[in-house]
């Protein structure tokens, strides 16, 4: 008998990616095209629907062996009733994404945020491999997060779980007011947005620093002059790295996760944010939390996404 | 057909509690009977073996009914295997408990260690009964935690999840060392012996507190004096307060449980602590990882060990 065949859908507001994955997570096939928010939902939801029968049609697979397709989505989501409650970048309230494309094409279909579709794509064919339970960072604009639990994407009791951006580990006196309304969460230093913020800072009180030439200072920016041995660079890198090494270290001894992953833009800066959070986070961990624990990058960059929405239909 | 029973074995130092519970983690039946841990592990299996005999001899059961046996135990353990590697209270080094028991018993017996185990009592039969996502916390003389997710206890990739006391939640500035050999832990603060020490430093260096008139200060003084309104006391009791709510704060947005159960000695001081507690942990909670979670007291007492064991069979 035929393979079962995985389609994942990365719904972003200006394109719809769409890819095929094998039963290993492996992306066999993608393609990409307009998502034409504008038309509205109904639009959006048959576009989506004729990619997913076009990327089938034109690979050597048969609609028959469409085990199951799911959809990553930035936004409030009902993740059991299928609902998209309210996304910005869609301009979408209420939107009932599972039932309208189960009726266009007959085969079940999940959704899932953004960040806990992309750790599901790294735990399935990724950095996180064969690895059962682990936790993934999206180090991006924001922090997001993403639990890994017996191979499952572990949401909570309301679906919020897993939002590792929004843990309060600044302390009282260095915290500062983070988009979510609380004090001091990891994203106000971890996040591009706080590594600019940070940088942006240090130029402003005059630091003696080359990062006061950048006209557009980028997280990128801030990374490379570190590289350089700029010391306030360095002094701002250092310190998005602990507060990223201490959420670690509370979660190891929380969840007891085999591996961390660490994707999203931010990540690419590699061992000049990789060393210091390790590092960090040895200090920070009691020794039999910290047994057999890796803390590695993220491998596959954007496709994480399209692979981690195929994979709802296997592992939720 | 009858219905099934549940037998559950807390393994202290000196005596052996066991019990008979129904599905429904309701305590049917208890007795307590000496541990003779001198006597080797061979003597100590030997009487708990009796023990579980003789309580389904003298209830209205049938030894048929016994679904299974659990047994809480202090120590590292390697759970899955039923092993105790080490336990400082029997003096054991490497005990097959598992094997012993069922050759014994004929019955499936499970492990788990005491933490964990009063948290599934408390899930099960207690504070959180009919809540499948909680986090419970036990705060003695350390700080025990477990996690309940799905109704089930999660230990993690190497069985140390949940450990709750050894997050690193205090400053590095105001941080002590930890038993644990970390800076920092939440167990230096909102434990029993921390609280305890930090009464004494406050009666050392002279601050002016009624504490420096008790000979022998326990926790239990230190709340009863900030309940009379002693500041100093009250500025103790909050500090503990202040990093217990914190710690929930994180677990409310990695986690996402519905409900916080606070057991062990130093719970029962309540308002005075719970008051406080509530209050941080609404002020680092994000407003939707805050939505219909609670923080309440447990109710077992010292039966959440008896009754907790008993439900491993049905809940692991």
């Amino acid at each position: 008998m035929a393979n079962n065949i995985y389609i994942g859908v990365d719904l972003g507001g200006t394109s719809i990616k769409v890819g095929i994955c094998d039963e290993n997570g492996k992306l066999l096939h993608q393609m990409e095209g307009p998502t034409e928010s504008e038309g509205g939902p109904e639009v959006v939801i048959k576009n989506i629907a004729n990619y997913v029968r076009e990327i089938v049609a034109s690979s050597s697979y048969h609609w028959d062996q469409v085990a199951g397709i799911g959809a990553g989505i930035t936004g409030f989501l009902d993740i059991k009733e299928g609902i998209v409650k309210l996304s910005g970048n869609l301009g979408w309230h209420d939107v009932p994404v599972k039932k309208m494309l189960e009726a266009h094409l007959g085969k079940t279909v999940k959704i899932d945020n953004d960040a806990n579709v992309a750790a599901l794509g790294e735990a399935w064919g990724g950095a996180g491999a064969g690895i059962p339970n682990l936790v993934c960072y999206t180090l991006g604009t924001g922090v997001g997060g993403g639990i890994i639990i017996n191979s499952q994407i572990y949401v909570g009791s309301t679906g919020v779980a897993g939002e590792l951006g929004h843990i309060a580990i600044v302390p009282d006196l260095e915290a500062i007011v983070c988009g979510c309304g609380q004090m001091g969460c990891l994203e106000t230093v971890s996040s591009a947005t706080g590594i600019i913020r940070m940088a942006k800072d240090a130029v402003e009180r005059g630091d003696k620093t080359s990062l006061a030439l950048v006209e557009h200072i980028q997280a990128k920016e801030v990374f490379d002059a570190a590289k350089q041995g700029d010391e306030v660079a360095l002094r701002i890198v250092n310190r998005a790295a602990f507060y990223l090494g201490k959420s670690m270290a509370t979660l190891a001894v929380v969840l007891n996760p085999q591996r961390f992953i660490l994707g999203g833009g931010v990540s690419k800066a590699g061992e000049i944010l990789f060393a210091p959070a390790r590092e960090i986070f040895k200090r920070f961990t009691p020794e039999p939390a910290q047994e057999g624990v890796d803390i590695v990058p993220a491998t596959l960059g954007n496709d994480a996404g399209v692979i981690g929405a195929a994979g709802l239909n296997l592992h939720r």
